[in-house]
């Protein structure tokens, strides 16, 4: 899709991090939970409106975003979730949750409490996703 | 898995409509919304610990319960996640949601409001699934 551009409040709310496979890897902005964003370049807005590759690549892209926390971060359990009710371009988030932080066990959309990244925390979360997604 | 047996809470919470390839597919029961429950048998609680075949079931049946809500009831947006912060038995959501409905553009994870449906109602849902399965 040439034609394709992230969604405003995305961008606002978020730093993209890289692209697979015609995926964007954003990640909140957000340092209190390690919470990333995979915004498929599609002008669907539901999961299963999606075509089958495309479709594939998300979810085995959600499996290795999860992976990927667990083995970066200290988590206790995955959220991932497709809701859209508020930014209606198809995005999955995929969050790792700790029985300590600020809204469990309650779900974190809603919740207003944020703390922005420090610009080498998000750097330096960018360059251990290249390299585990390099390996 | 001979010796799985659904959470407590969810037999509690649910009116347990079917199973496909080894899914328990649960309907919340509040018929404030088209709320679905998808309960793959496995002790595992993440969906990326899932052997493939069984990932791929459940996606592939998660698409096929939205594709179901979209044909038998009126929603403007599709809800999916998988949370399991509660119960932390693998359980897959699968929500109709409506510009008007009680809790929207919130998500309905911690909402307390409910409506149980009668008899006849569920009777109606479990029909209407089973055929639409059949097709």
């Amino acid at each position: 899709m040439s034609d394709f551009s992230l969604d405003s409040r995305l961008q606002a709310d978020c730093i993209e991090l890289t692209q697979v496979n015609d995926i964007h890897v954003l990640l909140m902005n957000n340092s209190l939970l390690p919470w990333f964003i995979l915004v498929p370049k599609t002008p669907h807005i539901e999961l299963h409106q999606l075509p089958e590759a495309q479709f594939q690549h998300l979810m085995a892209l959600q499996c290795t975003m999860a992976r990927f926390i667990e083995s970066h971060f200290t988590v206790d359990k995955i959220n991932t979730a497709a809701i859209g009710n508020v930014v209606s371009q198809l995005h999955v988030h995929v969050i790792g949750r700790r029985k300590d932080d600020h809204c469990w066990p309650g779900v974190v959309w809603g919740n207003p409490q944020k703390t922005p990244y420090t610009d080498s925390e998000a750097q330096h979360i960018q360059q251990q996703l290249t390299r585990y997604l390099a390996d």
